[in-house]
């Protein structure tokens, strides 16, 4: 089956280091739960998180929220043709069920992912929708066994997304980076077979992802 | 310019009848506004909103949200080749300026359409960025003049969206149902020359501008 994984995914927990920053503290009193039981987002914790530890690529679950609904709306997925895997900045990685109903609306997403974070895995009627692991970009790969594994990334030759779709088999791995800004690390770079550039200009994780999708569907169902 | 319409869109403040309610009063002073200074969202006002008119079609900001990020994240908006409107369920439409960049944060997304609601007016630097009207969708097509209306809806003809691009001139007018169920009023869907269905399974509306956008970009840039 062919696997996506958001690599280095803007999505944790508030760290520790800034658990005790107003704008968290605040915030997470709003929620009714304490700061560390809170998804870090630089919506609302844009002052705590100023000189934190590659702050660039931080605090973005929006963007996560998007990349999986775009992943999760389209026959590919409802036909369980994809298998799709958020591999996070902290070397977690989100399994998602094969039949998940992702919320659109933003809260009830974030409400999710913190009891994903709490509790390690949701079930619905004894089936996993989501489970969490600790896990490192490798040992993810290790556990799929891609045959082939394509890096999308402006650094990257330039391509188009039916080119990409051509190299594509059953046993193939997309990578994708889920953060806003910046590259991946070379941990995750040195693994690509491919790296590829999808667009003249600079596209979001969301917009790669539903093009690629798309294409490769044409290629299964007409 | 090719035109796309999000019609009959689930986007609208709070209607007087539910301002009373306690999960918008509560949700209200959460956010420090007045009952009805805030968008209705089904997420907050569940309750609130049973049995109120065409209740399905309502309370959706979300995919509103989710249809314009698709919309203005591409190449074929960057490029001015794409004048994107909100037709909403209360006759208002919302003309989005040719070089915005809308908030992926949802709370943020909000907090500008309420503003909007309020203001009728966003701007920067002089320059409209969103501007909301009272208008009827009969009103809205008078001012862009398409040569072609091209609908989508599960009702539709079967097609693709490859199909579907072939018949597009840049003086088209496509138009999308921003709701998450029900089908196009009969004003709506009589405007329509063309009514078509795309993918086997009924697709959300932001699957189906991605793919839609993205085809008829292929035939713009490529």
């Amino acid at each position: 089956m062919l696997s996506l994984i958001l690599a280095e995914s803007s999505l944790e927990l508030v760290p520790k280091e800034i658990q005790n920053h107003n704008s968290v503290i605040s915030h997470s009193k709003k929620l009714g739960k304490k700061p560390s039981e809170i998804i870090l987002d630089n919506s609302w914790h844009f002052g705590a998180m100023k000189g934190i530890l590659n702050e660039i690529k931080r605090g973005r679950p929006d963007l996560v929220h998007f990349s999986l609904l775009e992943a999760t709306s389209i026959p590919l997925y409802y036909e369980k043709k994809i298998s799709i895997y958020v591999h996070t900045i902290n070397d977690k990685v989100i399994f998602i069920g094969d039949d998940v109903r992702l919320p659109k609306s933003y809260h009830r997403f974030i409400g999710l992912i913190e009891k994903l974070f709490s509790e390690k895995v949701v079930q619905s009627e004894g089936k996993n929708l989501l489970e969490i692991k600790d896990m490192t970009f490798n040992q993810l790969l290790q556990e799929i066994k891609p045959k082939r594994i394509i890096g999308l990334s402006v650094q990257g030759i330039p391509s188009t997304c039916e080119n990409i779709v051509k190299k594509l088999t059953d046993d193939s791995c997309i990578v994708i980076g889920g953060f806003p800004k910046g590259h991946f690390s070379n941990e995750i770079k040195k693994r690509f077979e491919y790296t590829v550039n999808v667009g003249l200009t600079s596209l979001e994780a969301h917009v790669v992802i539903s093009r690629i999708l798309y294409e490769y569907e044409k290629t299964i169902f007409m």
